[in-house]
């Protein structure tokens, strides 16, 4: 039964994609995949994986599961300023039932046929839990070896911070989903729920599919990591929140940020009414999996920063920056008062 | 915990492993690993998974879990005659008891040591199964351009078959486990069973520990893949059993083979008595979990292939010969019968 499911739902659904790459010489089917990395390019590479009930519900529509697994892999890859050359799949499911496997392999398809990112081996099996489900994703991708690479240690001192799009929206859209299921008590306390259902009934029906589409399909931002390079220092990819990824940062590259709380209300002010609020800028800090880009360049590039994203269409705000205190402070006005991270721990 | 876990078993552990390599330009810790591939080199990649339940015992030693994990996935290089570059890690388990990640990233450490092979990224996170445990991992290798790789398409009508070591030591160490816990009967018939008692009772202590090896720490032949380049057509490594890899190869190539069954008996007789029987060849032909190399090559190249052997101590047993008549005949003397393949179905 494996290999027919295999054959059908993924060699015969990505073989075309493979054949299409100039850089795969040879797909699925063999012991190994063989690539072509161009001389002048270093190949970066990243594993992300997706468990059920951690980072999707059990009954989530598996082309959505199978369009995120690709998409935070990509994100990975933007991050760095690199561009898709491949990806390969481990994926073990509890059963394996046809119709979510079809859906769960098209959604996939329709990411990678969107970033031209070939799927060029893997591995499936059965676990013994029949609600089991592991989607393991490895992606490769290329950097030409004239530039230097976004890297996490690379912030320097007066660097501008800079995001993508608007970190906590995904979280609103997880908290949607959560309260359709009965279960906003584990993410929220009772009157953060509150502040919750308020915020969300304001919510035009637009907006609340920005929500709900920034959790399950998150855009990963590969066209403007590349945009980046020779432009930004530094960036990582949102996913344990603003404040987590802000602390990576931190580690790395041994500065500190200050961060202007009225520029994260702002972010919020093109959902089309007042909605400033502590509530709303803690999703901003804290809410996870955006899988927007945050990056620092020098104040000079600001202009550049701006023609990028008018170009690309991606909304880039500057609500930072970084600092030789090695603390995240928030600056409230003229006050600074320092930010402490609900780590997001998978264990 | 999952920073701190991942930091001190991993992180640390295979921090002067990565500094080491000179073709790792930025290892674990950023969004994504920065390799270099030599110019020269294409880039060859796979992935293998291992379920706990599936392929390997819940009450399996975690140093050798891990051991093992990194085992078939070099092994897969080793099938395409390439050198390792670095892995990925994607691991999910119930509960991170610290103890089982110690060992588990110890094993790890081992053979990573062992065949120069660096760990540059990869995932932790817990699954909501307290007993479920995934492991994923990706490798890369290279490859130098100038060298055919030894793909499962490429064998010639007139090839001689090969095979390294002892497929089918593997499956008896398998089925000694499988006596300890008492599931046999998951196995073998009750006929079967009887047969096999008899043969491990014979076996002496040393073959014992061979069999155990075989099944927990396979070696994975990376030398004598790279070794074979230039000399073998094609190659497979033996995962899903003899019978089984030696279809996909005919699939492939659009070949068969006749297989001699006294090829098969000899590779047994090692094993100080007379052990040849139906029920020996058959776990050659159908046990899985070998890891060995079965390949293809001239018989122009058996004087090489003999010397390689010699120089790598690593037996390579000619056993058959690849046939146009697409069918997998087994020779016994002047009778010649058709194998039929218990697929090593993982769902």
């Amino acid at each position: 039964m494996e290999f027919q499911l295999i054959q059908k739902y993924f060699d015969e659904r990505f073989s075309s994609l493979s054949q299409r790459s100039p850089n795969v010489l040879l797909g699925i089917g063999d012991d190994c995949a063989e690539l072509n990395v161009d001389p002048e390019h270093y190949l970066l590479t990243s594993s992300d994986a997706l468990v059920v009930g951690k980072h999707f519900f059990a009954d989530a529509n598996p082309l959505d599961v199978g369009y995120k697994a690709l998409a935070v892999n990509l994100s990975d890859l933007a991050a760095m300023g690199a561009s898709p050359l491949g990806f390969t799949l481990s994926l073990a499911v509890g059963q394996p039932v046809d119709a979510w496997l079809e859906s769960f392999s098209q959604g996939l398809l329709n990411i990678a046929q969107e970033f031209n990112c070939p799927l060029v081996g893997g591995d499936t099996c059965s676990t013994s839990h029949p609600d089991g489900c592991f989607i393991s994703i490895s992606i490769f991708g290329s950097l030409p070896k004239v530039q230097k690479s976004l890297r996490r240690s690379q912030v320097q001192i007066g660097d501008d911070l800079w995001v993508s799009g608007l970190p906590g929206l995904a979280r609103l859209g997880l908290l949607s989903q959560s309260a359709t299921r009965d279960c906003l008590s584990q993410f929220l306390s009772v009157s953060e729920q509150t502040e919750f259902l308020r915020v969300w009934s304001g919510l035009s029906d637009l907006h609340k599919a920005q929500a709900q589409a920034a959790i399950l399909k998150p855009r990963p931002r590969v066209a403007l990591g590349r945009g980046l390079l020779g432009i930004a220092n530094s960036a990582i990819d949102l996913s344990d929140g603003l404040a987590g990824d802000l602390k990576h940062l931190m580690n790395k590259s041994q500065v500190g940020f200050e961060v202007d709380a009225s520029a994260l209300d702002h972010l919020w002010s093109g959902l089309g009414q007042p909605f400033a609020s502590d509530f709303l800028r803690n999703q901003s800090l804290q809410g996870g999996d955006d899988y927007e880009l945050c990056f620092t360049a020098p104040s000079a590039m600001r202009r550049k920063v701006e023609q990028l994203s008018e170009q690309l269409q991606i909304r880039c705000t500057r609500i930072g920056v970084a600092v030789e205190d090695q603390r995240l402070m928030l600056r409230l006005g003229s006050t600074l008062c320092e930010v402490t991270v609900k780590s997001h721990d998978h264990f």
